[in-house]
């Protein structure tokens, strides 16, 4: 099944019950569907953010809470999946920014495939034949119709056709979304390295959840502080060791010179403008990669409990 | 949906094959269906106390084991609501004694919401429209119809429409079905320090699975235990630090005169009458709030490990 | 419902998607279905291994994946069931060598009870009326129309009726399958010791994921350990603290004269002739009893992290 019709079988349920998960729904003049699960009205939540994740990953991962590890919040989210290329890279990569007059959104989830705007779409060779387009949005507004016809004919979808789901980063939804990326940040670090992703088989990452910001500058700090510094990924990859420990020296996040500070710091000393942020910055905290030619496992960087606690307002 | 109708739908399976969970299902002469899952010949288990406790929510949370952070026992048992409210003080609060001449019970569960007896349902303004009524006994007998007809009245059913589920304290599921009442636990508290509940969004919960006891009163013990000296409760709530501080100083059991000692030897010293006991005791051992007006996370108590290992029988 | 029926509902939504979790269906000649997990074209995984253990516990079990808490891997499997004797005893135990001229397998889920051939099953007096048979192979071989026949006759089912999953040792879905086998390793250990197996009323059991090994004797080494040196298992047992503290005494695997090394030197030193190994080694490292008679916990074992760290190339 294509990647956005899987990911559309995991909103039904939004849109038959949307009070299960405090979602608020509506469709706009143009026919879009859009699904708030905390940007207004829609409160959303645990499960909300946890939905929002499985749909941001096109139904092609398990995400999960579990307990914490690390003292300063009790919850953390657990990521797998078996297809991680497609689920990561083809669905929950944040690359598509939607940027209008008066609207601001990071794009994610199958709605990228069939834009088909980004190099990292192009350079993995996706297509995606649904007749439909499932979006998630990071975004403080909801957007309107202006917003949703571009994005539909980008989609090549009719404005009906598509399915946005909307939450604020400085939401509880919206936190989870985030701190649900750590394989994702894995792999999109790995294919910046210019790492061969068709061999990663498995992955399965975990990292806190933080105390919810009530700003949404705040809650982009924090949810990055979570994978940066706190999340662990582990990666099962048909590469041999020796290879692994040449990636590995340049994988995790400590490789990077900007490493050290809280994200919300970096951010604002570089006054905003991502492209002065080292992009090799993005990736987790620490990376075990097992090597599936010859059985050894590559343990690379470590949490960093100073920095996470500075971040969550408790250092 | 109803919140009785919606733990009605999580009845039904088990009434289809009550075998899966161990249970015994029986229909009295009144027409009523009790669900043994721990009394008499219903042995249930761990996935039978998993159920009880997500029925006895409503259906409005999700239960989970998980592995445990405290020495003397493996499992702990995880709960998680974004519908804290309802969820827990609509539905799950063992408000509702039953007492006839020859039985015992605690009732919870949304059955209460029929009966409306207790203050909290009517404070609350909770209503049911359904026409049945689904409630959970924590009894060592199993009801029999006077007890049921007398039930049903109250909930203002058909006897033929109550559904009670039951599991005496000293058993598998009885035993889960307690644990699984931290998020609930710190709710009652807060309703008790008159904190405005309705800016509760989510909660996430935590406790450690006792050793089942093999006597009820044991049971009653090492299960308030698991709680009060056991678990961690985190709420997300829309309220100010400063108010979250202020109610935090007295929310955590160790806030209560009582605090330190097992549970068994207060209701003891209490000659088993739940008056004399500080109702202020009954809250969890640790609580995170995060409020969701300034992102600030307030951690109030913490773990007593010495306490649980006497109250387990490990001491 | 039987265990080859329950087990076949589960493998019914593999046969209709199998790319779902890497799975390679094909039907032979003689008309068995064979579902390649991780041999030669299904890759499998992580979600593969979970359904392929649930599978192979008949459906009568709960596995799921945690975080671990020993520093070599970041994923534990855990287990549980509350029908303990049938899912694992009755299904899971690996118990049926199946040699052909040109085929090595050890054979493991319900139709064991089918074959009827093992002592173990004709002891526990199982009967499966079921027309089909479901059976788990831990191969580096798919089995041929030779091998089917064979199975099949000896299920008493046609062959077309035969429905077998199979994953090499050194695969993601080989090693999740057997690192779920840290209750069945107990029961069956407790079986060997002489204990009656019916008072167990419930089971849990975690265990640490190792590296994934690229040769199968490496596998076969790593999980084991991760059974023998990693895994605590929970029982819940009709039984006194007298009689358990007994039993206890022999069952962890630190009992065996044979303890202390990888399962790997042991295999090697005893020229890997499994019966020359001593069968009370394998057991898990730690075991708790907790009995419903009289509400005690009895702890014997403990983890062995330098032996985990020493197998998993990690010393």
């Amino acid at each position: 099944m294509e990647l956005n019709q899987r990911a559309h079988a995991l909103v039904q349920p939004i849109l038959a019950a949307p009070s299960e998960i405090n979602a608020e729904v509506s469709q706009l003049a143009c026919g879009a569907h859009v699904l708030d699960l905390g940007v207004q009205a829609g409160r959303g939540g645990l499960e909300a953010g946890r939905q929002l994740a499985e749909i941001c990953l096109a139904g092609l991962a398990n995400v999960d809470f579990v307990p914490s590890q690390f003292h300063g919040t009790r919850t953390s989210v657990q990521v797998r999946s078996d297809h991680p290329l497609l689920a990561c890279l083809g669905s929950q990569y944040a690359g598509w920014q939607i940027k209008r007059e008066k609207f601001f959104g990071m794009g994610s989830g199958p709605m990228r495939i069939k834009a088909g705007k980004e190099p990292v779409i192009q350079e993995l060779g996706l297509k995606d034949d649904s007749p439909l387009a499932v979006g998630i949005l990071e975004t403080s507004q909801l957007p309107d119709d202006a917003v949703c016809e571009k994005m539909a004919a980008d989609c090549q979808v009719s404005p009906d056709q598509l399915f946005l789901l909307a939450a604020r980063t400085a939401s509880i939804a919206g936190h989870v979304q985030v701190v649900a990326r750590s394989v994702e940040t894995c792999l999109h670090k790995l294919h910046e390295l210019h790492f061969d992703l068709s061999t990663i088989e498995s992955g399965y990452g975990i990292a806190p959840l933080p105390p919810i910001a009530a700003d949404d500058v705040v809650g982009i700090g924090r949810t990055n502080d979570a994978i940066l510094y706190g999340a662990s990924v582990t990666l099962w990859v048909r590469e041999s060791t020796e290879k692994l420990r040449e990636v590995g020296e340049k994988l995790p996040s400590n490789t990077s010179s900007m490493y050290g500070e809280p994200f919300e710091k970096i951010l604002r000393d570089a006054k905003f403008d991502f492209y002065q942020i080292d992009p090799l910055l993005f990736s987790p905290a620490e990376v075990c990669l097992v090597s599936l030619k010859d059985g050894q496992t590559t343990i690379v960087g470590e949490r960093n409990d100073a920095v996470l606690a500075k971040s969550f307002g408790q250092g």
